[in-house]
């Protein structure tokens, strides 16, 4: 086997996510290891702690990158927030808004459901009338399953007392986003999608409000903030750090050196340049969908540049033309979710993706895969 | 910043873990990304949990890469089979003891904590001494803490009813480790060690027995084993997954390919080859060590081949050490934990630094750092 070596597959990765790593990324994963408290990781820790803040638009010092996916991110907001019988108010416009249910309400949370028709966005008022105190808002900023974005600005700006957890883990580097302006409390975010970076960590940030209330020893170790902040070396961490750092658990090395380089190849851009990238594209994108004659899937006004939803024509069989696009040209795109599994596409211009020749390219072959 | 490139550090991980890893798992990081639906990467996983369980010694069906570090590994163990309750008896014997009854705790357990002074393995008679009735037993194969091997078969063997869950973050793919012939129903490990590979992956092995007495809907979404098996596609899986697999979370792509790789690695040098490997290297070291005229710290008969834990010499800087060998040669080594930190080091050669010319230079090196 190791004579011959692997077969190397190459893929343009279109559809939701992962999305292709910057190369700065992927050359980064194969650096020589080092260790998790090797002061040369400590540092590269550290800056990546700062580019992250500077990506959510924030001075969290609990801005941190989670030892695994973006799902993880979402747990580690409700575990470390909601106590038994909080009230929850989640927007539902999409499987991740669901999964919001799901987790908070694990986590010990009297979950308030606001279900949207899929495509659409979250609607503020209806989230303000669900429950006159709630302890907690909660919605997704970018729906990865619909390409729907909602104004988190707006939940913000009419949340009163309660605290607002956003899952940004499409839309962290891809769109517009102020943690800090927008009045979110907790965030979180994937790796793999407009950050252009492989799967395996989840950015994350907690301003002191939310620190503040948070559970005290949750339910989670792995997930504990409580602990986590000494292991990012935080200055106001509890526990004999003495200005240093207190183990808690190995650093997934390798994959934080890799964002480390993603996140500085996106702030050497110039974070507006890296949206308005994905802005221009999306639009080539969703202008050129449109001109085959495709309807998109998302409600217009709420699509999301950096992933398209679009209808699968009649008598046209989804599965074939992902399947075509594969074999053919290493095209991925996504099916669509739930009920609309056979029926919609997803195609993700993300982070090194975000570019006119993937869209020239996806276009292309789709319009030839379509044709069969 | 770009135009000139990263320094690039290249360090002797002779610490408790990460290693360096194989070359073949580090070139593997580097590969074109796949998406995580890519059926080339889900052979990869299918093949990945095969080679899982040649290295467990096991035929479970659950045997998966958990998609966060070894620490989450042992959350995952418990949180899927701890009810309100149960009684759970913890051999503590070094950190990872300690760490297990936190865990065990937060899981809603009784812990019963059998306290065993470091250095020493777990007694099985005091294990079984501890409580009429526990639910589980819990024991670390091998303490990283300590550099102490316990004795995991004579404990399967004495369980009775109780599940045994097993800590084999240091010892999977070093020493000798028969999950099914020893009776460990449930267990977790790390890829930093012995197996060769970065940390982010936690190797996890459940039997049947385990997981029909599981949680039904554990506290945890991300690390609910019930919804994982649909994500590594087992056959058993409930869900609509029609033999192919449910979306739970996004793997960590790369971080699995490396899996393979290394797994892969080691399979073709042979598992028990790979032990004698390590074992030889260990005695080299040790041997070396005495012949310093320094002290080990492990128990005679317990120590571990793959992690040797040392005195450091009355009047010698222990951190003044470590420095001038990080300094000097790029060599990591490990402080002691807990109330041995300035007085023990702990000098690990696992996976790719099971080498006889690693324990070459790790010997001279430190006996050079020793005299200033």
């Amino acid at each position: 086997m190791s004579s011959v070596g692997p077969v190397i597959f190459e893929r343009h990765l279109f559809g939701p996510g992962p999305s292709n790593p910057y190369p700065e990324a992927t050359d980064a994963l194969s650096r020589p290891l080092l260790g998790h408290l090797d002061p040369e990781f400590l540092r590269i820790m550290d800056e990546t702690c700062e580019l992250l803040r500077q990506a959510w638009g924030t001075t969290n010092a609990r801005t941190l990158p989670i030892s695994a996916t973006g799902s993880a991110g979402m747990e580690a907001a409700f575990v470390n927030t909601v106590h038994e019988g909080d009230v929850v108010v989640v927007g539902v416009n999409g499987l991740f808004g669901q999964r919001m249910c799901d987790v908070a309400a694990r986590c010990g949370a009297e979950v308030v459901a606001v279900e949207h028709e899929w495509g659409t966005p979250v609607d503020v008022q209806r989230m303000l009338d669900a429950h006159p105190h709630p302890t907690m808002y909660a919605a997704v900023h970018a729906e990865t399953s619909t390409g729907v974005r909602s104004d988190i600005a707006a939940l913000g700006a009419a949340k009163g007392d309660a605290l607002l957890v956003t899952d940004a883990v499409t839309s962290l580097a891809g769109i517009e986003l102020r943690a800090d302006d927008w009045g979110i409390d907790v965030g979180y975010a994937g790796t793999q999608k407009c950050l252009g970076v492989a799967p395996g960590l989840a950015p994350f940030t907690i301003n002191d409000r939310a620190f503040a209330r948070r559970v005290e020893k949750p339910r989670s170790w792995y997930l504990d903030l409580g602990l986590l902040g000494g292991y990012v070396g935080e200055a106001s961490s509890r526990g004999a750090t003495g200005g240093g750092r207190t183990y808690h658990h190995t650093a997934p090395v390798a994959m934080v050196v890799s964002l480390h380089a993603g996140l500085t190849r996106i702030v050497e851009e110039g974070l507006e340049n890296v949206w308005a990238r994905h802005e221009a594209v999306g639009k080539q994108l969703q202008d050129g969908l449109q001109s085959m004659g495709l309807e998109l899937f998302a409600q217009e006004g709420s699509r999301l540049p950096e992933l398209t939803t679009v209808k699968v024509p009649d008598g046209v069989d989804s599965a074939a033309v992902r399947g075509r696009l594969l074999e053919r040209h290493g095209i991925e795109i996504g099916a669509g979710v739930g009920q609309y599994a056979a029926t919609v596409w997803r195609i993700g211009l993300m982070g090194h993706n975000a570019r006119p020749d993937a869209a020239l390219l996806v276009l292309a072959a789709l319009e030839e895969a379509i044709k069969a």
